[in-house]
Parts: C-alpha cells; sequence; structure tokens
C-alpha cells in the first residue's frame, strides 16, 4: 500500500515524482487564523534546495513553493492547505540503463517486484526530491508549535564524528554542512571532495534537537511520541537508523547511570540533571529537549560500478552517472527538522483533544 | 491521545494495567479460515512469561490466554478476536513511596504532567506486563504469515556482545537471554547476578530476522516497511533505539561498500553477495531476511537510590524495592519477535490489497 | 475487511458474537480525570437489555457490564477502558437448519460468500446482541459530552406513525416503546401483539435529537458531523436509512420553506425561527438540536416460512424459529442514543484538537 | 477536524475552494498498471460540469483535469495520483454582502463559529465546486472496479417522482436531468424553470445503482458496505438523507414482504426475487445491485430575500444574487455515482486484503 499521509489530526499527504511536472503536498487539520504565506516557508526549502554548493547535487531547483489553497487573507481558513512546487530541472537524460538493470540500494528492484514496473526516470516516487514536500509542510507545523525550537545539525560524516566540545549553534548555518564544529566542518570538506573524486559516496548521522516541547506530549504506548518519532524518521529516504536520547548507548549503560536525576528548582519544578532519555519517558514528553539520531546510508547512486541484475535476470554491472548528492545526509538535516516538527505539531493537537 | 492499536488492515488493540484483574488485546482483520486455539498461542506466552528463572522478576504469573470471539470450530471467522489474560500475581504491596515521589526513567512524573494523575501501583499502563498481550497478538499475527520464520535473540548486554563466529541457531533457546553464542551465554549469567547484587540494572541490544519474506511488500514511503518496523518496535516499552539491517554502521560505509551487489541464480532470480539493507530498499522488502535490531534502556526500577522529587516539587531520592528484571530487555526478544509478526502480517495484507 | 472501530480520537471498538463466553468494547482516547463506575454505564444498559417486556426478545441477558481497565481510584486515567459483559443466556438449541440454509435479510449467505464459512449460532457477530457493547461504550462517551443531551423515541412503528401534537417527554420511558406519544403506545401494543401472533415482524423509525451541543463541532467536508451520524447509525444492525433534519422531506420544500430563518435575540445571538436543517450546517453543528431519524426494517427472523436456498444451493423454505424481537427497532432507541453520544464525543475532541 | 480524506486502502483526499486558483484531489493505493489518462476522467467531469445546460449555474469553467503524478507510459504506477483542476472563471464580484450577513442554510454562521472567521467567497471550501475532485477521484475509481456498472439518475425533483413504468436507461443522459423517464423530464423542465423565476430552488432525490458487485464486499460492522456508503454520500454538499433498498420503506413493511426470498439457479446460485435490501445484507454485498438513494435539499442560495442576522448580531436579511444553480440534486447525479465508485473500490481492495 502506498500510504502517503502521516499524522493523526494534523495530518500531511505528499504526491509527485522526481520527473513529472510538479511535486506537492496537501496539509489537512491545521488549526485557523494562523498567518502564513509562502514567504513563511520559502526559507525552509531553500535550506534543503539543491545545487547550493559543490556538496550536493547540481540540479537546479528554484523550489519555489505556491499556496493553493486553505489561507484567506493571509491566514489559515482550517481546510486542506494545498502546497505546489513546481519540477523545473528535469534535464532530459538517457535512462535506457537504468531501466533495465537494478541500481543496488535503489528501489529499482523492488518497485518492479511490487508493482510490475516502475518510471525509472530519476528515482521516479523515491526520489529525495519528494522531500521538499516534506519540509513545505513542516514549514505550515511550525506554525502550529510556536513555542518550540527545532534545531537539526549533522553530528558524523563518513565516519568521522563532531566534537562536541566545539558545539557552536551559530555555525550550524555557516557551513554547507550543517555542521556545529567548525572544525568538522573543514575536515568534511575534504572528506567529501575525496569521495566524490572517488566516484563514492558517504553516509551521515544528522541529530535533532527541539526545545521548548512542554511536558506531556505523547501516549504511553503505541502512539507514544518517541514511536510517533522513530516512525516518521525512518520513513525518510535512506534512513536506516533512529535512536531517542542517548539511543543504543543507553543499552551499554547501568540503570544509575541512566537515570535522568531530578531536583526541584524554587518553584518546586523539576531540574534534570541529565537527558538520556531524550525528553521523552513512557512515551510522554517530560519537559527536556526532545533529542532524535538518525542514520542516512551513503547515497547508493556511485559512479564505482558495481555488481548487479537487469530486469532479465541476467548478470551485469552499473556504474549511476548524473547529478547526484555524494552524501544525502546533508541535506536530510532540513527534513529531519520538518518531519520533528510535523509530529509535534500533531502531538500537540492530540494532546489538547484528549486532556483540553 | 491514546491510540492503542495498531495496524491499518490486519490490526490490533491492547487494553489493561499491571494490576488491574486482566490484560488484553483484539486482532481485528484476520483473515477466516486460519485455525486458531489456545494451544497456537500460549508458546509464544510461556517464553515472554516471567518467573522463569533467576534473571527476570519473580513475578509469577501463569499468563493463561483465552480467546473470547473471532473463531468458530477451531478456525478465524474474520470477525474480531478478542484475546484475555488474567492478571494472578498482584502482590498486594505498599505503594505510597511511588505515589508520591517521581521514578527517574519511569513514566510517572510524565504521566501527572499529561492526565493530572495516575494509576501508581506496579506502573499502570506502562508495565511491561502489557506485552503480553502483544505476544498473544503476535501469535495470531504468525498464523497469518506462514511463509515467514521470525527470530529474535540478544546480542549484547550490558555493553557485551556475542560473539557472531559463534552462532548457533539451536542455543537462542537453550539459555535464560535468547543468546545465540552459548559463551556470551556464560558472560551475562556472571554480569546480570553481578548488577542484581549491585541493586542496578543493565540494557540489552536485540536482533530479530524474519526469513521467508517475499519481495514486494511495504511501501515507498510514508508506510515503508522500515518505516513501520521502527514504529513498531520504538512503541515497547524501554526501548531507545532502532536500526535496519546495518543501521548506523551503514552510515560509516562509503557507498560503495555498502552497496548489496547481486548476481542472477540460473533461474535468472537475484542472489545477494550481502544484506547491508536488512531486507528493505525503498521501504520494500527485498526477498533477503528482513533485520531489525532494537536497544532497550537498563531497567529503570533499581534498588540504588536516586534522586528525584516528589509531586509537590521537593527533594526526595527513591529507591525501587519489589519484583523486577535486572535486564528488562531479555524479555524484549518475544516481544520484538510480536512486533514483527504483526507488522508482516499487516503488510502482506497491505500488498495484497494493492497488488491483488 | 472487519473495521470493527470506530472514531478519529474517542475511539471504540467492539467484539464478540451471540453466543460466544462474553462480549465486550474497548474505548480509547478518553480524556483523563471523568468519575467513572459501572454504575454509570448499567442504567443505559438495563434500557437495552432484553426480556423486559412480551415485546422484545424473552432471552434473559443480565448485561452486567465490568470495567476491566483504564479507571483508578474511581476516574478514568485516559489510557483504554475494558467493558466487559458475560454472555448467559445461550440457551442450547439445535442450529442445524439455520446453519445449512440461508435465512433471508440475514448475514448467512454474504458471510459465506465472503468468509467462505460462518459462525451460525445466533448470527454470530451480526447478533443485535453487540449493541450490548455499544450502548456500554456509549455510556462513556456521555461522560465526554455532560453539555449535551440526547433522547431517542421511537416515532412510527410498522407505519403508524407518533401525532407529534401529543409529544410527552415523559412518556419515552413510561411504555415498553420509547414513544413519546401514549396513544400511539397503545396502538403498536395491539400491532407487535397482531404480528407476533402471526409470525411475522415489524419495522420501525427511530428519531434521536441532542441539544446542548454547541455550535462549532464537525467539518466542512467528508468528517461532516451529518457524514459521521450517518455512516455510525448505517452500522447499526437493520438499518436501512438515516437522515438528518428534515432528510427526505427537505428534497420536497422549496428553498425559501427550507430556510432555517434567524433573528438575533437581546445579546446578539442567534435564535432559529425553524431547524430543517437537524442542527447542522455545512457539516458542523449550528447550536440548534442536532436531529436524526433511523429506519429499522422488520426483524428478518420470522416463523412465516420464506423461499431460500440452502448451502448446497437446493431450494428450501425457511421459519425461524427461538427467540427473536417481534419489531427490532424498538430496542434501537438505546443504541441509537449511544451511536450519537460516541459521534459527538469524538467531534468534541477533534474540534478542540483543531481549533482550541 | 477537517479530514479531508476518504477510505481505507484506496483513498483520496481533496483540496481547493471556489475562488482559489484551483481545486484537486490526491489518490492514494490505487493498484499499479492501470492505463489511466486524462481522457479516462475527463468524460466525468463534463458530465458534472457546470454551464451546460439552463438548469445548471452559468459558471463557465472548463474543467479541464490535469494529472501529476502516479502515472507513468499511461498506466497507474501504485503512487499517489495527484488530479488538478484550474478555477478559470471566478468571476470578480462584491461579496461584501455574505461577508457581513449569514445566509441560511448555508455554511457561513457555522465556520465563523469553529474556526472564528472564514472564506466568504462563493462558499470557500463549502462549494459544490469541490465535488469536481471528488469526480476526478471517483473516475479513477471507477478503473478499479471495471467488474462494477454504476448509474446514478434523479428520482424526484420538488417533490414530482418519476414513474418507475416509464424507466428507459438511453434517457438519463438525454435530458438535462439525468432522469430515466422522459415524460417527468418535461415536467421538471415547467416546474424548475418557474422556481427560478420566483427566485426559489428545488430539491431532489438521487438513486444510485451499481451492478456486477459481487458478492461479499463489505463487513458486518462498522465498517459495512451500507455504513460506508451511507457516510461517503451525506459528505455530499447539501444531502440530507440516504437510504439503502428500500431504506425507510422497509420499516413499513412486515418481515415476509421485505424477505428477498431466493431460489436456485440451475447451477445452485442465488436468483433473488426482490431486492428490498438494496444488494447488502449484514453489511456485505448480496451479489444484487448495490441500490442507494440520496435526498438533496434545495439550493440555499435564493433570491427571494430570507431573514437572518450579520455577525455583529443585528437582524437583517438576504438575498443571494449571483450563478446559482436552480436544484444542486440534479449535478449531484455524477457526484453520486463517483462517491459509489470511490466506496467500492476501497472495499474491493479490502475484501482482497482479508481474505485473498
Amino acid at each position: 500500500m502506498s500510504f502517503n499521509s502521516f499524522g493523526h489530526v494534523f495530518r500531511f499527504a505528499t504526491w509527485g515524482e522526481s520527473h513529472g511536472p510538479a511535486i506537492g503536498a496537501i496539509v489537512d487539520g491545521c488549526p485557523p487564523g494562523l498567518a502564513l504565506s509562502e514567504a513563511d516557508l520559502q526559507p525552509w526549502l531553500d535550506k534543503r534546495r539543491p545545487g547550493t554548493s559543490r556538496f550536493t547535487t547540481q540540479r537546479q531547483e528554484p523550489d519555489q513553493v505556491r499556496i493553493l489553497s486553505g489561507t484567506f487573507e493571509g491566514k489559515t481558513t482550517g481546510t486542506p492547505i494545498s502546497l505546489f512546487i513546481e519540477n523545473v530541472d528535469q534535464r532530459s537524460k538517457d535512462y535506457s540503463e537504468v531501466a533495465k538493470a537494478y541500481r543496488p540500494g535503489h528501489a529499482d528492484m523492488t518497485y518492479d517486484a511490487k508493482y510490475g514496473f516502475r518510471d525509472y526516470r530519476g528515482g521516479g516516487r523515491s526520489s529525495a526530491r519528494e522531500t521538499a514536500s516534506r519540509v513545505a509542510a513542516g514549514g505550515v507545523a511550525r506554525l502550529v508549535i510556536p513555542e518550540v525550537k527545532i534545531r537539526a545539525y549533522v553530528v558524523e560524516i563518513g565516519g568521522d564524528p563532531i566534537d562536541r566540545t566545539n558545539f557552536d549553534d551559530a555555525a550550524i548555518d555557516a557551513n554547507p554542512f550543517f555542521c556545529p564544529d567548525p572544525k568538522a566542518a573543514e575536515r568534511w570538506e575534504a572528506l567529501i571532495d575525496a569521495a566524490r573524486k572517488d566516484g563514492s559516496s558517504l553516509g551521515a548521522i544528522i541529530e535533532c534537537s527541539a526545545t521548548g516541547v512542554p511536558p506531556g506530549w505523547g501516549a504511553p504506548l503505541y502512539a507514544k511520541l518517541d514511536a510517533e518519532l522513530a516512525g516518521a524518521m525512518m520513513s525518510i529516504n535512506a534512513v536506516k537508523g533512529v535512536e531517542i536520547g542517548d539511543g543504543f548507548a543507553a543499552a551499554r549503560l547501568r540503570g544509575e547511570q541512566n537515570a535522568d536525576e531530578v531536583r526541584a528548582d524554587a518553584d518546586g519544578k523539576p531540574l534534570f540533571e541529565s537527558n538520556h532519555a531524550g525528553g521523552v519517558a513512557g512515551g510522554i514528553s517530560t519537559g527536556q529537549p526532545v533529542v532524535v539520531r538518525v542514520a542516512f546510508k551513503p547515497t547508493s547512486s556511485i559512479l564505482i560500478p558495481v555488481q548487479t541484475i537487469d530486469r532479465e535476470g541476467h548478470d551485469t554491472e552499473i556504474s549511476t552517472k548524473g547529478r547526484h548528492d555524494p552524501c544525502v545526509g546533508i541535506r536530510g538535516a532540513p527534513v529531519v527538522e520538518a518531519m520533528m516538527a510535523l509530529v509535534l505539531a500533531d502531538q500537540k493537537l492530540l494532546h489538547r483533544a484528549q486532556c483540553g
């Protein structure tokens, strides 16, 4: 099934392929009366936009978003918001090779297995291009949760992590990697250049922190805040792992190390002494920053030839030419932010539904 | 919101608290005509059952499941299947301390923040006891996917991983840890004994592999097979991380290393030379084993006192006496299997819906 | 598909068959902190309970509801509420005839067509007995909407309508027909006695009015308040028609007749001069009473033999002996009330989610 | 909540307002490999298109549908299908009166009550213009159920019913009323002309029959085929009543009259002697034609002044000038057909999911 919608009460659905005329999203269930124009969404799209540095694909897409419905006199009306982004630079190209042979790591073979055939132009529906729709929808979600500040940044590329003692929030937007450690950003430049020169690609780990989430969003089981986040993040192309707070490292701690001890402040409010839990306990937000980390595999489209088979079941090899991100995880940062915003907006409304 | 249901067309919902009279699940959308009796479900519950070794809680629960609806003459009818498990050993106990002070890592504080009050007896709805309902429902799901073999095992406890070269499928059920490496099992015995003696607890990492999943289950985006699995696994109590295939390690590979190269077999069918992808490409199963790894934090209930606050906002400390698993991850293995079965059964039916 | 759940954020699911050990419902998404005990639900079940007059089936069911989860110290906790009703009087009986031959109007033939076989004892899942679960769940829903008063009553039996000028709210509970017109109640007594004596059955029309619904619940399209009500009512066994406000009669009015004209009261609030719309305009409540009418067909189980075929495709005839309601619509009144409550509770929470 | 999506596995969502730049729909879950181009959808839109006779609004809309995603080389790919219809004739007009005063029967007052404000231009989201999106989506649904023939026709306008003995399928498309009785069509011409001349409007009743639905689609409870149809039809603007088969008339029949008796044909297959049930028994299709009747109220926009209040709570009166259908029910016929197709396509896939 192709369930291209997400969320419970604040919901969105996306549509569109890499090489069709346009892509877009419908946002449904948005509270009425929020000031919304294209100018509120465009900055987020600009962050994700390709072609802005030599470290991303050279496809040139202005990614100008248009709002086709759901607003009136500059405010949301509570009815569905249709977001529309034209595809501009679908460079004409010879796809005959991709049409025949299956690119490892891509959805080529699995699409054929599921649907019997596929739109092989630029990855079709599976193209990372789809994430522009998410970023646009995420821009609407942010308006629903003005109390929350969301920040995603790359903490590791190609196995080279940042040094947390260098963490500088201001640096994140000052380099092409959304890297909070300026020194790591320098190293990554060389790393990625080398990978690209080799016709290879690199993976990345993105961390996203949402501060200002009040205690009480989420649910004890099933629609746990962390479960929703895990599903949301894993729904992004190329993601292979998700962790909340200490995540896998928590499995290596002892109980007393992992306990986020608490002291009362002057008003009797909790002051947490650590945040191993990543802001979620029992599926419900604690009031601490909600912290999630997301693993992006290296871009599957590489120049280095790899062995594969074709549609007819014959051995062949394939080398993916064309314009590709040498590290698709980099542009994942704005997408991870968008998914965080979309989950939190939904959870805020769900909490309000049940608990007033 | 308390969305205690899961799945799209093969769905289940659970109910019940640790210290209520019973717990249970409703399974909806099950295909008709499947042979089903309590005897099909009980073995899975017995695997998860507490009190079977000194490495799990000493609460004694027979966990006898009853089928109250949805079958006739030993077969599923296609109508809702009500599964019912009595709570037997709700030992009477003094909960006054837990009622007042918030246990770090537990849902105590977040429940109060969300709902204004909570059932503090034994964790209430958040008790790992709820997972018995999942295991029962998972037993029904297994009948829907007889072509699939699901196997979960513990690959790491307290930071001590198994040696993959010792992997012995037969060993998994021959020790109290669902450990496929007999040598690791020996070490873990000592590790856990020591932790328990210290009044501490340990985390664990569970791996689950599903073989026999045909290519084509899942969806390109949103309801991706891996996204569904991530949400499902993260919905289990105490889980803090999920990865598919190589997961976080994939982010440290180069594109050509991460590529699962393919050769054609004699019939032109794909023979994969590796499974970095964990059996999922572009959200759709590849036909290789579906592999997921799940991180369980150390049990939050520990004897070692930790600093916290009480409901009135005063500093205090808490030490959790009573019966607890020193490593809640161990009994997570049958639960992870159940969630895998529940997701795959749903995906099988969804695939059949769309693609016939 | 067997989607035995209903609602968006205030949700319920039911399970159970006529001749199984029990039936029940799970209510999910209920706001926390509402006072709830069995005593809050039992009166509604008692209204629907069979065997209380000679005009309903003689099956004796105490319909004692038990709350198995979701409350603590007499209040809802916000977690799933499991409602449990034992089946007591499943009189042992010879079902061999029903097992073989298809009763017209029943689900016998369609179950076999869909599922390949069926639980033929007492209608199985399709028994009106299932509605006890709805009534129990509806009792919880009422607690969510204390501002609303819901009243269902029978306005027509066997083609004999009430005289609206005789409408007496106090009469509704003073006769076995939920009839607001005492004179009609007298006539119906004779009508039903005659039908029963003939081995026949009668249909009924139930009207349900919900007063106190504030303006603003519902949605412009798709999840319109009236669309939700229509789906909810038509989901009850034996229902064949639903109308809102003037319903089908509205199709015979001219625009100016159908217009609910409005005057302002002293505070500028709307005073409607009529309620042709039945309290819903554009899918959203107007503040006037929400009025729905529901048509119940005559009970399909009748003593008069009717022509049919058997499972093997041979002509036969069937005469349904056993205990049956001569007019199943009568006991439909409490069920219609329950469905109204369940829809309104959900809509209240949905409105709060989106609009605060 | 604004749940602008519909369906379980074959799903659609619509967006757009009467006076925005465009309207549209996303169809999700469509089976792959179906031949689909704009030419498959346009004929249905042309049927619903305004401005084709003097009996419908004079707004001129070409309603040219574009397919923006979800197809490749002329076939559905299984991914979301984006359908796009430009608004062309949003005649500039003075809406100041509608902006201030509430039109009875319209969503004006309820929108303000729910959302705090509204898009008052041409009814905004509540405009019947939205139904063009449904008709387009319904065109896709038809491709999923080629075995089914769906036919809607008007059986009554302004209280004047057709004579069933004159029923002529060929007549339906030969008059501007989708009327199967040529004599009634003649009378309606005069009726509607008179109403329009008076500045009034008329209601209508539409019947829709789906032949070729195999036995077995639907579910015993909740997602009953008839419940889904009732919700779907009542979700259409201006609809106030829905009935299946004999509907309200069934409530006036005795059990033996309402029984659809059955004889076996030469192959042992059922031959029904009547279809009081409208093709649905116990929520599941019987194999007979699925018959639904839908009541449309008279168009609320009329020239005859009616009393109302304005936003400030003062008495006023309003007379709706501009272009309006004198009988909105007429153009409802293609919309009812579309909703029937959308429900049946979903039910077909759901049945396949559960029962193979």
